[in-house]
């Protein structure tokens, strides 16, 4: 078989918490090494300029997110890790989809038409406060993908609609110019866990119920100590179906931990007791890379030259590729 | 009076005619020679890509039309004359321009708007056909304007429009993060001609009544002939006011020959004598440019190099304004 190009995509926005890292960031970087994968990851930051306007915010999340992925262990000997912005094919590649894209495509794609249905359900003109950015930002996506003919792209469901805007860009124009584009396909893994946050729903820092991954030791504990429980005493037999804290444990405990836990939870642990155990099993996992993650955030030139030399390997691909790109739809050195 | 920073954007499809000629480029070229103007000229072949998806004629356009300007006298030593496509930053600018671009103002476009209507009257879904390119067409000319810090824009009555979109997207720019964008101004000028074609409407290539401008001298002598009149013969006194000769000989004459021509019309020249006269005056302004466009268009590499020292010093201002430009959106060195 031969080695599949996986891309991911990382925006720029917040601060990675303890859901990121269980449903995304820990089964990317362990994938990554799998030798049946190239993997490309990079920082969406041109994407996040869409959702944030506050400089210092997208600025400093660009480097908490850098510092975060290799903190965890991203060997970025193997994976090609880099920033879209340092990549200056991408915009250009962009443009140039857009006039391979649809506009009708774009009217149908999700994030667009919630706004839309936003809008109208406030009796509001459809495109208030809708920028272009927004609405064009599947044509930047498959721009993302088809510049390193990735193959496989790892979505959550609520993306797959975007890989297949990029295919039906990539198809469009490979039929009316050249057969450049690699047809991406979207990989969705539902055996990934979505975490329940401190309020038992999904965690997400829209619902602000979100652990920060690197949060210090302190804070994680008292985090951990805010995880909504019922009333029942130590000593009652607890269900460990609806337990956030039992969920939270299954995510970072292996088999026998697991097992463990729900023997303790028939036998009545306290709920004190329980979150005590919790947060020693994910602050054991942390700790290490938290040390790190605080040494890297200390020399942000590090990560700045790893960045670097990710998007000089990155455009080792683009800037010939885009050559390519150019000369297929007539923008051709003169002699 | 502060020196001010005039801006042309030149599309690449299509063969110049006379009617680009008397209308566009020889005013320009003109205006290009002011010591109070400081003119950038680009090639607008990423707009060429929104109306031409033939890479051979875009590729051919571009180097035609190149040749054209230079051999009609642009001072490239004074004006900046280069090619959008070698100006990597453009495309960027165009994305973060999009995050700050209203989609509602795109809504609003004329030019959109057409296409629209058309597929309505065709009883059609409003956006068949449309491409991003088309529906994004302002946002690329708003960076084209916006990245140069140009003050005056000529353009026709009908772009007027674009010119005030690009002033409302660097507007809310300004205003979300750093005051960096000069507002442009549309400037027009009522007093150039629009030329006549053959059959007597505005000379132009959907009507497939142009005189390209550097045919040669036998098949330029043909065009004249082929120009419509009436059927008054020799002898006949005829009237200046609706005959395309005369309006010809008026975008080429100085004023004692206008007066001449006047004079003949009243005593009766016959159509045949008017037109080979006319035909030698517009060879005579011609023959000089379109030697020089042959020797050009023989040596590609010359046009190349000539538009690339262009792109090397339109980049002395882009890149140092794209670092501003990227550090007020927060892409930033991270040390």
């Amino acid at each position: 078989m031969s080695v599949r190009r996986v891309l991911t995509g990382i925006t720029t926005t917040g601060t990675p918490h303890l859901g990121n890292y269980v449903g995304a960031i820990r089964p990317a970087i362990a994938a990554a090494k799998s030798e049946d994968n190239e993997s490309f990851f990079f920082l969406a930051d041109y994407h996040a300029l869409i959702k944030c306007s506050d400089p210092q915010l997208v600025a400093r999340s660009a480097l908490e997110i850098a510092a975060t992925w290799l903190a965890l262990g991203l060997d970025t000997s193997r994976a090609v890790f880099y920033r879209q912005s340092d990549i200056p094919e991408i915009a250009e590649l962009t443009w140039i989809l857009n006039c391979s894209a649809a506009k009708g495509l774009m009217n149908r794609a999700h994030a667009y038409k919630a706004a839309v249905q936003a809008n109208e359900d406030n009796g509001d003109d459809p495109d208030l406060a809708v920028t272009m950015g927004l609405f064009s930002y599947p044509v930047l996506m498959a721009a993302d993908i088809l510049m390193f003919r990735a193959h496989d792209i790892p979505v959550g469901r609520d993306q797959i609609q975007h890989v297949e805007m990029a295919r039906d860009i990539a198809q469009r124009f490979n039929h009316n110019y050249e057969e450049l584009f690699v047809l991406p396909e979207a990989r969705v893994d539902d055996d990934i866990a979505v975490l329940q946050g401190l309020d038992g729903r999904k965690m997400s820092k829209s619902y602000n119920n979100t652990i920060p991954l690197f949060d210090s030791e302190k804070r994680l504990k008292k985090s951990v100590n805010k995880i909504k429980t019922n009333l029942l005493e130590p000593g009652d037999p607890k269900d460990t179906a609806d337990s956030t804290v039992f969920q939270l444990w299954c995510a970072f405990a292996d088999k026998a931990a697991i097992a463990s836990m729900q023997q303790a939870f028939a036998d009545g642990i306290a709920w004190g007791e329980a979150k005590k155990q919790l947060f020693e099993l994910i602050n054991e996992e942390l700790r290490g890379p938290r040390e790190e993650y605080e040494r890297l955030m200390a020399d942000p030139g590090h990560i700045q030259s790893v960045l670097l030399r990710g998007a000089e390997r990155a455009r080792e691909q683009s800037v010939p590729f885009m050559a390519k790109v150019r000369a297929a739809v007539g923008i051709r050195p003169m002699a």
